[in-house]
């Protein structure tokens, strides 16, 4: 199991401490012949990296990519792609009280009960910086998801108390490229400017009190073939539950309604099915595109909780490792949300759950076997 | 990757439809010396069966497991334990009905889409009794767990607006037995019993109008250990998601405060450490008891939102498979809410879940192998 | 890992036990659509039934299988398909005696160190009829890849001295019905009647002398497409010598020349390319078929070495349970050599592993990926 | 599946092409608390180095190795150990020639039938540099196992026809540091003075004929503690089989007598057990080690056999990619002989192997689970 490799066909294995000399991923299984660049996977790096508003981290981190392996004359051979990013701006300070305490709502601790000791240095391997590794995969995985046709909204839903007012299917029913620009438009990654605004008051609220906020995530995956997701445990929203929950804050995750559908009744729930334009549709989406596990062929909607930043300037409570009870104050260059930084994250780990089970799914008849090898079917 | 197995160490394979021959897990990996026997498992069993209330279908299935492997002279030997139940009370009514058009809300469509066609009887593999398989799995982990201290409490949280008053907490504050008791002693497995009658009521009301109902389960695992989870990919959270969400009606999962911490703050939302009878403790649990995807000691405490029946009598639109807009009513018997049968399910997955991670976790110190293979720690 | 499942994408899991209840095994990932009924199963099971003639053990066993799920109208559903043999004609003698020592050559002791104890009757689950499972399993392998044009010929080479004068290139110039029907024509399964007699007379010596014989088995496979196989851990060679290495008593593997290429070279050992009939074709085939772990489209040829039946009535030293030195002599039915009944099993294996290397490189292009779903290739 | 990753528990995922920026791997699930630096792992990678004597390729490679994480204060954290080593010594000579045709006994064909086309710059992905990473894995799996007691013995038994004169028994009688002295004075790592010079003498005639030679690898694995293994599909033996069988040049692997097993007898193949200083032993070692499938305690002896080098510089027939029969002359600096560089090849594999499975071993027994988790035994 190891834990660091995530996907069957399509697999990223992610590396990398906050505090080593880089991070990074290899990603095996990829088909041959996906046109590929460093900037490809940069563009989705640059979505995650700090300092690109007063809303996050000061740190200053290039995160400049660097394809080691995988890709030849520009295009990926279908060998394992290996992915680094060299980590800067390390500051030599004394990471030596971090080391003698555990920060609430951190692995520091369970890490410690794990492995008798723990790299402290910035988190280390529970460090934000290790989804690098993740997005880089995810990169490439959207980049041939891309090429199916699927591609994806991701955006912050709720910021603290400050939430989107439009639904999904509001989002839907305009040009997408005008809400991916809506989306880029302010830094919190909202698709609502009113909302938007909310958020920034409340977070820069939350700086002065020395607090920080949590929020939601929603994405939304178009262009799904039906059929889609392995039955019974590889379903596609159990393998999306795992992807988005392996998301260092991620508390919770629903998809269609959710948590909602809980209070909801059958008649009310069930998404009907219609003929439209020649092709089984439904008529509404509170499914969120999944059927028994299986896509639908409706759009993929779903959406993670993601905690407040656990590292906070204000005092807290907590214990040392010589086992005293303490009080303490996390200083530093801390992000007072993580949300708008984690959406990239989201849209990454979707990708890869969403390309490996199309993959998976190729083999999931015989007349495709018979059509890929050129055998008559009988 | 297949779909049908779960877990790693402790693996369970299940196979079966609704109306074959009978349905059953193959358990790989279990050590050996689990002192074993059917009854172990029928308590499992017995806790999913229907019939046992207005509430449940009135199918009659005694679904009676009979250990095939893997258990001689009452002990597990490490060698597979294959389960088999064999299926009863197969009407045999004409399917045909169910054949020629896709029911809303059930995997019939994304099936046939998946695979060119599909056993139909009874739903086939998308059917709820495939969890029985599940559930005999999650017996035998259980009962390996308790013998590692372990133990669970999984009730009903809510049913349709009915929601017990009582927090996780207040329940931990119980003597064990007695939340048990409470449990066992209405038909729908909520420890509050003006809740129980409140939801009760409001499924008959269901029931009366063809109509079903959904609601939330709740789990909390105690005598966790600290340390148990892989940091990346396989979270304990995030096995755990997967592990729920892979169970057919659930559309939403979260740990701890989950989507509430959400809207939180830093401040409010991190645990403090402090030090009580000597241990490192947490002095809340808005965590649900895991910390980087590890867990540290405390009791882990999630909830997983489970949608209305979709199988309901009143008239519902849909498509036919020659791709013609009907209208149709479900008949048959079916469970107007599947939330207390599915209690026992929600259990099991977490019992695999937690003892798979267990088993992983012996391996993460180097001294924890040199004490198991005699070596002295240098 | 747990041990008891072989593939990734068509996935058999097995189980059972010599004396248990049955034998049987879990096929999950098998495509939707292949015709499958029990008789094609039973046919390759007989091929391994005991009492077939003097050379094999005189336990009578019917081996009977039954399909419990997973096929549908006489077609497989793309759902796992579970597959048992109950088991007869266990005698009830007291196996009080086999407990208490360990037989030389057998799994006694190493499972003992194991798991603490161990089902010490017939073996328990390191009796040869755990290969029931994979038999099962491979002729529904062997099934799905005759729809794909691919057969095997697999034989005994050798039985104690008597090894048969014929290479696979001979058995390949032949009409392979006609191979088959020889291979079938003597209780052997020796290509090579010469080489049977002779066999069957080192054979009765043996039996005589209380003693047992050990063998090579030879595998032909054709048909095989090119490209099959992933580059460097999962190589086709490396697939197929787990698979047959899992097999109990074989002691070695080898492709092509095998361990005669080691003191070959080069320029004899290169199998050169040459232009047959419009396609790129070896002129030679010493490499067996694989180069650089991956299909060249010639033949796959591989050979296993099979080890003497340790069970013989001879008498033997060993130890006892308690730590006593003893003589004993194994008393029972026995067959005096394995390798006739050995061959199906191999061949089993072997469609095993080619079945799943052809499904995962089915995703090993992304112009597949576009074709399969419909996408314009760009 | 995707093939670059070996393991469950202590995995590798390697990745790099010959003429890409470097080679490497990433270590997954190395217990913490292993002591480890760079020259842990260089030791191994200067063992497979290129032009160490003239019967290696005069290449210069430093192949200086850079660990880029996963370890902190000297000792491995239990998070991802990731390895680089940098590519150099890249002639910038045109590849043109070597992309228009296929090389016989190379996986050039079998490549752009599976991907469509290929890195066809010095192999890519399948030259033998591929191994670095494997090395690179091994040397830490080496590092751990030393810390259990278990060594390793591995060299070269023959080269061409030069064999040694001694056997595994006859090395194990002596001090392992002095066999280790004399396997390292010789560049081709032969533990027999007169056969090594019998064997440069045939290679120096090798390769004025423009020829190469092949060879068998031997390799015995002394302080294996019995229970190793795992029954069925994951056996010692077949996890062995597989691990040398993906090493690119190998056509044969055995275990114990192996082949010479198969034409043994039962009463002379069997390792009879006897009381040895009060412990289990057995008096001949005719299986390996291995008792079905799973570690006897006795040392485990394995050969495998290499085929000769491709690449030579005599003329071969071949054919282009436009399909043409052309002759070819391979130039460049290609290895006479691959298995002196392929010795600590083997030797990593073999401890990758090991050690996966002795993390695997931990979870045979619920006493061990008992005592790990500080549960009283019941």
């Amino acid at each position: 199991m190891a834990g660091s490799s995530f996907g069957t066909h399509f697999k990223v294995t992610t590396w990398g401490e906050s505090h080593g000399k880089g991070i990074g991923s290899v990603v095996d299984g990829c088909p041959a012949g996906v046109p590929l660049c460093e900037a490809d996977i940069q563009t989705f790096l640059d979505r995650r990296k700090p300092g690109q508003s007063k809303f996050s981290t000061a740190r200053k981190e290039s995160d400049a990519v660097e394809i080691l392996s995988g890709v030849f004359e520009g295009k990926t051979t279908g060998t394992p792609i290996s992915l680094i990013v060299r980590n800067e701006d390390q500051r030599s300070r004394d990471y030596g009280e971090i080391a003698s305490y555990y920060r609430p709502g951190h692995a520091d601790y369970s890490f410690d009960e794990k492995y008798g000791f723990r790299d402290y240095r910035g988190g280390g391997r529970s460090s934000g910086r290790e989804t690098i590794g993740r997005v880089a995969g995810g990169a490439v995985a959207a980049k041939a998801l891309d090429m199916l046709g699927i591609s994806f909204l991701t955006y912050a839903r709720a910021i603290g108390p400050a939430t989107i007012s439009c639904s999904p299917g509001d989002l839907l029913a305009k040009d997408p490229a005008d809400v991916r620009e809506q989306i880029m438009s302010n830094p919190l990654y909202m698709p609502d400017d009113v909302a938007a605004e909310r958020a920034q008051k409340f977070l820069t609220e939350c700086m002065e009190q020395k607090n920080s906020a949590g929020g939601v995530i929603e994405c939304i995956i178009t262009g799904m073939p039906a059929g889609i997701g392995e039955p019974v445990f590889d379903k596609l929203d159990a393998n999306l539950a795992k992807a988005i929950f392996s998301i260092g804050a991620v508390k919770g995750f629903e998809i269609g309604d959710g948590f909602a559908s809980a209070a909801s009744t059958g008649l009310c729930n069930n998404d009907s099915f219609e003929m439209r334009g020649g092709k089984v549709s439904v008529s509404t989406n509170h499914a969120g595109g999944v059927l028994g596990g299986v896509s639908s062929g409706a759009p993929i909607i779903f959406r993670a909780a993601v905690k407040p930043t656990p590292s906070i300037a204000a005092p807290q409570k907590t214990v040392s490792k010589s086992g005293k009870d303490i009080e303490i104050s996390i200083h530093g260059r801390h992000d007072p949300v993580i949300v708008p930084r984690a959406v990239v994250v989201v849209e990454s780990m979707a990708a890869l759950t969403v390309l490996d089970l199309m993959m998976e799914n190729m083999g999931a008849r015989m007349e495709s076997l018979q059509a890929f090898y050129h055998r008559p079917a009988r």
